[in-house]
């Protein structure tokens, strides 16, 4: 970075950009759109490598031109780099570049706002406009073996870094204390510090602590477990009291190292605790084992649903699945450069499962007056089934 | 939050919301908007006083109805706070109430994506549509006594923890490491761990620690200064490298403690720098004192810039100022709930200083080879000037 080029498609990543495309471009000819212009961070980041202020725009022929308004001090090529104050200088560069203005283009009709969007509704006066919000998400759910590699890693990292938390318990710690050593852990293992959702139906620090009974307040976000956090700005997660024996320890903290992500948690336990709270977390474990094995290419999404639904119903756990005062309708989702990708795993999700699929799986309970239970891994699906990235132990493990 | 009830804006808070209103009807007048339908989480939290999941309506008279998705099990009253499970059920709701659809509504159009506003627009089909982005960000510029006390609570606990940043350093340590352990200081000190910003124009971790020539690393991000981050998918701050002597390190952590932020810079260096950083360092304190005295309830906010841009052409540090290789032509922000309020100080703003508006002001140099300098406050106007909420030491201390 310290040259005066900007390191865009790195040519390391171009064999990398064309697998990418590969998948992208029938997507965009069945959604009827000649060529697409990205803006937001995460969609940035995908087709171009690494993240920058401005525009990727993507004809049908699987051309790109980045248009790059920051950093503005590096030397552009005018071709396929090429720099601008405003997206109003777009249709100019593009005949410049010998590139005609699309017949339809699609832009990020759910992740710019709606000012961003009418503004470059304007640029593309003559176009038709499509959603390329969609095209994206599809694009996304699917990895290529590079995105599977880099997952791979977070995986090893994650683990490394939870390899370490039963040695930062201290007796009379509070859970945000618990939490707090967790994140420095993570952080020294070289997690971004940062954790990436799609949407606004999602904030979060680092990750979720949860402990006791604060696993039975209820979320105002679409995360699986609640819990009242420290503060009514952020009412998520650790609320800052003495973790007690008796209780479950629920951690589902950041899987992020290099701009992917795994999604993973763990239960431990503070001293004994009852028998109904094993039985819960073995069910999750044998909710994980069946799909495990049924999830392979061409089964609807809602199927893992339905049948991590049977078992639940089977052992008579469904007042405490997915939650006990507030229950979320899902037991799992994609999950790549944001932490919700496509497909979310809900009871309606006809989505059909492909190889190379990543998906976080998480069929959690809580049991009130004691706390959640249940086990997370992130997973690749192949023909063969769903490969873990996250295989840690999963034993309830006691801290004390 | 374990009774039935949802706590929203509680009793104590009552007062506050008046003085919120007090503020907000008359710029509602002015936009012609007879109602507004808030959505983004900044501005349900502002109004409610807690962070839910759903639709704030407030009415030109002063009335707010909570339409509350998430969480979805608590009793609620039907009249003030409304269950539903999508916006369309919002019509029949107010009419329940015998409130009639507003002849013109504001729907925030600059945080709500394209889509979001789009089916809120059907929602109200026989309204006119405005903007209420614009009135939010004017009624949440100035700060209610109770805003400033907890903004008085922030920069507390924020020097709080700076002040223990000097034990933190060992030698040889890298700057990813320094900032992993200034977090977890700020952590346990009760920073919520997460960076609201407005917009989609900044991604961070936890702040920023930029050491030696990384501070002249440009930004694809709309902060003041740089630094190449450790991935390309979080290009921002500290990149892993060791700190040496000869080189400066600026700090710029999270100051969020209870939904509110204060915004604070201050630099260390190792060892011996050269005498560019101390002058320059100065030339910011310099800067600062005079705002001080200059910001007075009138002034216009590019007055700000321009005294400051005088100064430092007299000193003849133009090319430092604001960065290097990229310059950020702005000085300072206003900061509140979110880290980027209005007003930006630039040299074309031409909003005039009111009382209780809060600024981070931070002027900043970045010398080549050496690394970043320069002090951030974050202050309230009065009419007597700037008081300081962030009145920490502000010499460049050695870390050896």
């Amino acid at each position: 970075m310290h040259n005066n080029e900007l390191e865009l498609l790195m040519p390391e990543l171009r064999p990398e950009a064309g697998l990418r495309l590969q998948k992208l471009l029938p997507l965009m000819a069945d959604a009827g759109l000649d060529a697409m212009l990205l803006a937001s961070n995460a969609n940035v980041f995908y087709m171009a490598g690494r993240f920058f202020r401005g525009y990727v725009y993507v004809d049908k022929s699987g051309k790109m031109i980045f248009f790059l308004i920051r950093p503005n001090c590096f030397r552009t090529d005018g071709k396929e780099v090429v720099s601008i104050r405003k997206p109003e200088q777009i249709p100019d560069a593009l005949a410049e570049i010998g590139i005609p203005m699309p017949k339809s283009v699609g832009l990020e009709m759910e992740s710019l706002s709606y000012s961003d969007v009418e503004r470059l509704k304007k640029v593309f006066a003559g176009s038709d406009v499509g959603n390329a919000s969609q095209v994206m998400k599809i694009c996304r759910m699917t990895k290529t073996p590079y995105e599977l590699k880099l997952m791979r890693d977070d995986g090893e990292h994650q683990m490394a870094a939870y390899n370490k938390i039963t040695r930062l318990y201290r007796r009379d710690m509070t859970d945000v204390e618990m939490q707090v050593e967790i994140e420095r852990v993570l952080r020294l293992e070289g997690n971004l510090g940062f954790l990436r959702t799609a949407g606004n139906l999602m904030e979060i620090n680092l990750g979720s602590v949860i402990c006791g009974d604060n696993a039975d307040a209820p979320s105002p976000y679409e995360f699986a477990m609640g819990g009242t956090g420290v503060s009514p700005a952020l009412p998520c997660g650790a609320n800052g009291e003495i973790m007690k024996p008796g209780q479950t320890v629920m951690i589902d903290m950041n899987g992020c190292f290099n701009g992917w992500q795994t999604d993973m948690t763990r239960v431990w336990t503070i001293g004994e605790v009852p028998e109904s709270a094993h039985a819960a977390h073995e069910c999750s474990r044998r909710i994980l084992r069946e799909l495990e094995k049924m999830a392979v290419p061409g089964v609807e999404v809602r199927e893992l649903y339905e049948r991590a639904h049977e078992i639940v119903e089977e052992e008579g756990l469904e007042k405490y699945f997915m939650g006990h005062r507030q229950q979320a309708a899902f037991i799992g989702h994609g999950v790549g450069i944001e932490l919700n990708e496509a497909p979310a795993i809900t009871p309606k999700c006809k989505v059909l499962l492909q190889a190379d699929m990543t998906l976080a799986i998480e069929p959690k309970f809580v049991i009130p007056g004691v706390g959640a239970v249940g086990v997370e891994n992130t997973y690749v699906v192949t023909p063969d089934g769903l490969t873990n990235l996250t295989p840690f132990p999963e034993e309830l493990t006691d801290l004390l």
